[in-house]
C-alpha cells in the first residue's frame, strides 16, 4: 500500500479518465465518487474501479459524453435513459432536475434505466441533504443474493440511500440489502480465510464456510426475511418504475463487456421545517448519548463514521495498492490498461 | 376462543362504534382493519384493539368525526392534522387526496402528526395497490426497540409497507423494524416462556431470556446494524417531515389515555406502465419457483401468505377469544367496557 495526498490521485484520475475520452466535468464527477469511498474508508467503491470504468468506455458499453436524455412523463415523474452514460454523470443530471421540481411542488422523482454503475449511493445523498432536501435513492444490481428460504442468487444487493439535513452534518443512511458484500467474500477468499456458515451458499445452494466456493454462489440477504422482503421490494420497485432488467436478467454491474441494464429510482422531497429539524437534531444528539453496550463509546448515527474517518483521511491522505496506483498512472500517460 | 361468521363480528363491531359516538362510515373503515388483520392471521394488529379505540373516544384523546384537516404545503406535499381522528378514518382520506394527485403528477406525498394508531400498515398499502398505483408507507411508534450497541428504548417499532400492483395479486411487504414484536414477547410472558437471548433487554439494559423482564426493557432491532439504522432513518424522517414527536416523547400508541403523537407519512406514485409489471409478474414467478430450502416449498413473496390465509379465514370464519367477543358484545348493548 501507498500513502498519497488526495489532489495527486484526485489529478492523475482525471486525467485517466480524459485520455479515453471523459469531457472534464464528468471525469471530476466520476473520480470525486471514487475518491469519496476511499476517503471514507470504502476501498470497495473506490478507485480501484477506475480501470473498469475506463475499459467499459473503451468496449463501447459507456459513453463518457452523455448526460442521459430526460423526459418528463408527467410534471414530477422525470425519465431518464440513461445512453449508457457515466453512473454519477447521468444520475447528477437526473438529481439537478428533481431539485427545483421538488422544491416547487414537495417532491418528485426520476427513473432511470440504461446507466452505468452508480458507486456508492450515500455520496448522492449526501449531496442532496447539503442542500437542504431529503432523498430517497435506489439503485439494483446483479443478482447475488439468494430469497430468505432459497438456495440461488435471484436479487441484487440492492441498496438503499436515505440522505437528509441534520446538525453537525447530514443523516446518511447507506446500506446494500445483502447481509455481507461479494468483496467482503473476496477479502476471505483471497487470504484464504473462512467466512461465518451464514454468510453465502455454494453454487448448489447449501451453506458454505468456504469463501472460494461462496463466490461461486450466493450472499444471504441482511436481516432474514424481513431483509430479503425488503430487498425483494427495491427489485422490483425499480423495475416497475424504470422497466430496467430484473434478478437474473441484470448485467453489467461487475464486468467489463456487458451493458448495464439495473435500473436507479431517485425521490427528493423538499427541505423539512426547521424547527422539525431541530427536533431530529436534538434527538439525535439524545440517542448518540443514551446508555450504549460499550462503555465510553457513543451510539452509532448513520453519516457520523464516514464523517469521520473522512476528516482523518483529508488530513493523513489516501493508501491505495501500489499496482492500482502504477495502472492509474498508466492509464494517465496513455499506456494501456 | 369462539369461532363465528365474518359478517358477525363485522356488524356487532360497527354497532359498539356507533354506540360510542363514530358515524356510520368511519365506524365501517376501523372495523374493517381490524377485522382484517384477523383475516390475515395477525390478532395482534385485529379486534382485541376496538376496546382501547372506544376507550381512546371516551377519555377524549379520539375524536371520532374527524377526517382530519387537509393543507397542502405546496402543489404535491399535504400536511394533515388528523385532530386526534381516528387513525384509519385519517388516513384514509390523506391517501385518497394522494391519489388524484399522483394520478396527474406523478407522485405526491403526505406527512400526517396528531392522528391515533394507524394499524395493519399494509391494510392500507394493499387498496393503493389494488387501485393501480404504488404506496410506500411509514409510521413511527413509542419507543421499544433499542439502537445497535445501546442498552435502552430510543425508536419506534417503526414499520414500513410498500404495496404494488403484481399479478395474481399485489406485491405487499408490511414489516416493523424491531425483531420481534412486544406482542410476541408479551404472549411469551403469559404462557412463562423464555425468549431467545437475542430478543430483548430487560429494563437495566442487559440481555434477557426472561419474557417478564423484556415487557419492562427494550426490543431488538431487527437485522444487526443495518436495521437499526433503517428503523432510525424512519423515525427522523417521519418527524422531520411531519413534525411528529420522536424517540421517548411519542406517546399513545399503546395505552387509553394519552394523546397519540407519533406521525405517518405516506407516498403515493402513479401506476407503473403495464408492460413494466409484466416483467415484474414473470420475475415474482420466478421466484417463487426457484430452488428453495424447503423442498416442495415456494419461495415466499410479500402478500402471497396474507393472501392465503386470507382466503382460509373468509371460508371459515374467524376466532376470537371468547372474552373479547363477550366485551365487544357488550359494547354494542351499551355495556361499559
Amino acid at each position: 500500500m501507498i500513502r498519497l495526498a488526495v489532489n495527486d490521485i484526485r489529478q492523475t484520475s482525471i486525467t485517466a479518465l480524459s485520455r479515453a475520452g471523459v469531457p472534464a466535468p464528468h471525469a471530476e464527477t466520476q473520480v470525486d465518487l471514487l475518491l469519496e469511498a476511499e476517503l471514507r474508508g470504502r476501498p470497495s467503491h473506490g478507485l480501484l474501479r477506475l480501470p473498469r470504468v475506463i475499459e467499459r468506455i473503451h468496449n463501447g458499453v459507456c459513453d463518457p459524453v452523455t448526460q442521459g436524455r430526460h423526459e418528463w412523463r408527467s410534471s414530477n415523474f422525470l425519465d431518464v435513459d440513461g445512453g449508457m452514460g457515466l453512473g454519477p454523470v447521468v444520475a447528477k443530471a437526473a438529481l439537478a432536475a428533481l431539485a427545483p421540481r421538488a422544491k416547487e411542488t414537495g417532491i418528485a422523482i426520476a427513473a432511470i434505466r440504461n446507466n452505468n454503475h452508480l458507486g456508492m449511493l450515500g455520496w448522492y445523498a449526501e449531496a442532496v441533504a447539503k442542500a437542504g432536501q431529503i432523498a430517497l435513492l435506489l439503485t439494483t444490481s446483479e443478482a447475488l443474493v439468494h430469497p430468505w428460504g432459497g438456495r440461488q442468487a435471484m436479487l441484487g444487493t440492492n441498496p438503499i440511500a436515505i440522505g437528509m439535513p441534520a446538525d453537525p452534518g447530514p443523516f446518511v443512511l447507506d446500506m446494500a440489502t445483502g447481509l455481507v458484500s461479494m468483496g467482503q467474500i473476496h477479502d476471505h477468499a483471497q487470504r484464504d480465510e473462512p467466512i461465518p456458515v451464514h454468510w453465502a451458499l455454494d453454487a448448489e445452494g447449501n451453506p458454505t464456510t468456504d469463501a472460494h466456493a461462496a463466490k461461486l454462489g450466493s450472499i444471504a440477504p441482511f436481516g432474514a426475511a424481513k431483509g430479503y422482503a425488503l430487498g425483494l421490494a427495491f427489485e422490483v420497485l425499480v423495475t416497475a418504475l424504470s422497466g430496467a432488467a430484473i434478478g437474473r436478467d441484470v448485467k453489467g454491474t461487475l464486468d467489463s463487456t456487458a451493458i448495464c441494464n439495473k435500473g436507479d429510482v431517485f425521490i427528493v422531497i423538499e427541505a423539512p421545517m426547521t424547527e422539525h429539524l431541530g427536533m431530529v437534531g436534538a434527538y439525535l444528539e439524545e440517542l448518540r448519548h443514551s446508555p450504549s453496550a460499550h462503555p465510553g463509546e457513543l451510539i452509532a448515527v448513520p453519516g457520523d463514521r464516514g464523517r469521520r474517518i473522512r476528516a482523518l483521511s483529508a488530513e493523513n491522505g489516501v493508501t491505495l495498492p501500489e499496482a492500482l496506483w502504477q495502472t492509474i498512472n498508466d492509464l494517465a500517460k496513455g499506456a494501456a490498461a
